[in-house]
């Protein structure tokens, strides 16, 4: 069986990280982020980010890209962290279509914010930010 | 008219600011907020939290409770703030019953990512925390 290890991030996995984002961002509307940018974000005084890897080291001869319940143990590991920093509570946005995902968040406990009690999500971007702050 | 300053939160607020945390909680389903809490999460080291706060000076005379756009102008402020950070963006939380601040973020250049993209927000709380890292 692959061993799987999750531990926080270090400077130096930016560039594997943002190789992720990059394949994230060709199936949904991320993107701009750049290696200098997660490196300064991540990794400065107060950090805008925490970040968590997993490393799997597939077992000889084992199928390459079978499922290792990475999704389960990252949010373990968060709820982890989260209770260790004192936090009550977590939450993950996630989009509507990833029903795999809005599953296994439901299956370890999560509520569906949205559909229970309606929440929504307002973004702000540059050109908005920049028109009320006259700039 | 009225006099409106917005000026960053400080320790000395927190009693202020968990009265009116108590206040939304009364229509909402936030709570569970002490006074400690928000002292010890906003002020220490590396706070979990920023806030900004509106001083409002009615004229003599003036009419309290009038509308004094505070709203757009907080919000033209964490836009300042944001920019000033480094920040490409900001997101923002409203319940779909508060028409009212759903239209105002519109009007200030916002959009509903939730109702564009799909976008739900997840709530895993402490049981849910607690039962996933075994304590």
């Amino acid at each position: 069986m692959a061993s799987l290890r999750i531990r926080e991030a270090k400077e130096g996995d930016c560039a594997d990280i943002l190789r992720l984002v990059r394949v994230r961002a060709a199936g949904g509307k991320l993107g701009g982020q750049s290696r200098a940018a997660l490196r300064a974000d991540g990794f400065g005084e107060n950090p805008f980010y925490h970040c968590l890897v997993a490393e799997i080291l597939p077992a000889p001869g084992e199928l390459q890209g079978k499922s290792q319940g990475i999704g389960s143990k990252i949010i373990t590991k968060v709820a982890e962290v989260a209770l260790d920093k004192g936090c009550s509570q977590f939450r993950l946005a996630v989009l509507d279509w990833n029903k795999r995902a809005m599953d296994l968040y439901k299956a370890l406990g999560a509520q569906d914010l949205t559909e229970a009690e309606g929440w929504h999500s307002f973004r702000f971007e540059g050109e908005a930010m920049r028109e009320m702050a006259g700039r």
